[in-house]
């Protein structure tokens, strides 16, 4: 069906309110949430809902909690989230963490123990607004082997970077997860009983299937083989140890049955092109316009162009389509 | 034929020498090339004094310029090689890095208008031992095509990481291109008549092609589809216009004929673990060791082990294996 947007925030904000969590928790939650499925990057949007109150009935969201600010000195802003949605936790850091790029030329937030449940692309776009270019990394569930092995060492591990461009609603801007496919695909494929592609998967004993079913008792495996491997582990120290938060392993570990959202830590660095460049920062913006719409000319698509393009309609619009078993189940989620 | 460590050092520095190279940028790109070698990374060996006196040869590396700190403010430093070699620009701008990251926690360093012939790893590892985490970007020249596309708009633009280890001559460090295959291989296949791997080029009609001929009349193509060619992309940014240098294709187009070295930017981060995790700094350490040590119990090799073995027997015997020929040719680049 079609929904207006200013209803499917009514709907989300009061699920959010009947199950107790706090007016801003509430509304950093439902910004994220509604930016993502007006974007129709479905795979982020109002449907994370069922699982994040899992998470909530699970023990493993706080609704009520106050993310706290426990380190602000030099380039460096941590905060801790205590168990709060990651959105919560930006909503106090992202301030600082402008403040310092623009202060020192880089800095860099590490938001901790939060409840992660989105996509990178949403707070980078924010860094983009301020002319800031972004790079953020968050740890998963350890459902990933590495190249070469079996055991799953690594998450999904998404990496995201944003470089603001003359229009500022359309940013460089790429968001992906490190593994070579989503685990919401393989899910997919064996609800439908398809098959997977090659590569990206293997079963219980480390022999490549496509089976869905299979790879669901083995391993994912990372993208673009070594190489993939190996950022993918980057995104594990970073977003883990470096700001002494938990890896994928540990985060899993840590979960309860049936919370399927990744509990651990958040890493984003900010850097300020108009520190670095000075007066040269318009010929060099320049240079960058130049060198990306070459990729258009080409008919190459870049990354984030559908998202933006699917925004545009829906926010002209007024409303967007979701399915009507969807907006059921989200009603369900409502406590009288 | 075996020839010692020390016996190597003499032979290019007496090459450097003769070609009216500065003391220090002499010692800087030997030292360089001597710590590869040794390390038996043979792409970034001393065979590249070869294609370094071209460039020289061609006007395209500066012997005697003096690179210039152009900003020092905040987090960021940028230092102007002024044509010089990468390493020699290394010299003066990573000890303001480690002072600027460990005073902030973050830190910028924007090396500009170098040559560019080396391996990122060695300047990592050089931040590693000061207990800093590193990353490293830098540009090369167009001959990569993006995901989906013909045009050669992106470099094999290499990305370099580091994170300290309990042993200091064994960081986790990568440093790959991000393009499937190394430019070196598609020329060795020509060379040898011999056929490409699936998937690393495409023709000049933008056909996949196996012909390693027909490939560098083409394009390569980048490693990990559309992710690898969105951090190709972020490269480009990043140590192109980000620090006012050019991207692959500006290189390109700026290098003279049979000069083949890029000419252009290269940036670098370092983080301070310390001020991030303060008392907790010796924990989180070690959870990072125990999660890394996990990858070698499960027979998975990290980047850079083979390396680090090399290394070490080299070290240990004072000798290296190289090549007759190769001796010979860089003989000939003793000018009397």
């Amino acid at each position: 069906m079609q929904i207006s947007i200013n209803q499917l925030q009514e709907l989300v904000e009061k699920i959010l309110d009947s199950r107790g969590f706090s007016k801003p928790q509430r509304d950093a939650i439902t910004q994220n949430l509604i930016t993502a499925q007006v974007s129709e990057c479905h795979s982020h949007g109002v449907w994370r809902l069922l699982e994040l109150i899992k998470n909530l009935d699970k023990g493993m969201l706080n609704p009520t909690a106050i993310p706290q600010v426990t380190h602000n000195k030099g380039a460096v802003i941590r905060v801790d989230c205590q168990m709060t949605a990651a959105q919560y936790g930006h909503q106090i850091g992202l301030p600082l963490l402008i403040e310092r790029a623009k202060e020192f030329g880089i800095a860099l937030l590490a938001v901790n123990h939060c409840i992660h449940f989105s996509a990178l692309w949403v707070e980078l776009e924010a860094l983009a607004k301020h002319n800031l270019v972004g790079l953020a990394m968050t740890t998963s569930h350890a459902w990933v082997a590495p190249h070469g092995g079996t055991m799953p060492l690594l998450g999904t591990n998404p990496f995201a970077f944003a470089w603001p461009r003359t229009n500022p609603d359309r940013p460089y801007i790429f968001d992906f997860a490190t593994s070579a496919t989503a685990r919401g695909e393989i899910q997919l494929h064996a609800r439908n009983q398809t098959q997977l592609p090659n590569d990206v998967a293997i079963d219980a004993n480390g022999k490549p299937t496509n089976d869905p079913n299979e790879a669901l008792k083995g391993a994912m495996l990372a993208f673009g083989g070594h190489k993939g491997t190996a950022i993918s582990t980057m995104i594990e120290l970073m977003a883990g140890p470096l700001i002494n938060d938990l890896t994928s392993q540990e985060s899993q570990q840590a979960a309860k049955d049936g919370a399927a959202l990744p509990y651990g830590g958040e890493i984003i660095i900010a850097i300020d092109p108009e520190i670095i460049l000075g007066t040269d920062r318009q010929s060099a913006t320049q240079r960058a316009e130049d060198y990306l719409n070459q990729f258009s000319q080409a008919d190459v698509r870049l990354p984030s162009e559908r998202r933006f393009d699917a925004r545009d309609r829906n926010r002209q619009r007024g409303t967007i389509d979701l399915d009507d078993t969807l907006i059921d189940n989200l009603k369900t989620l409502i406590r009288n």
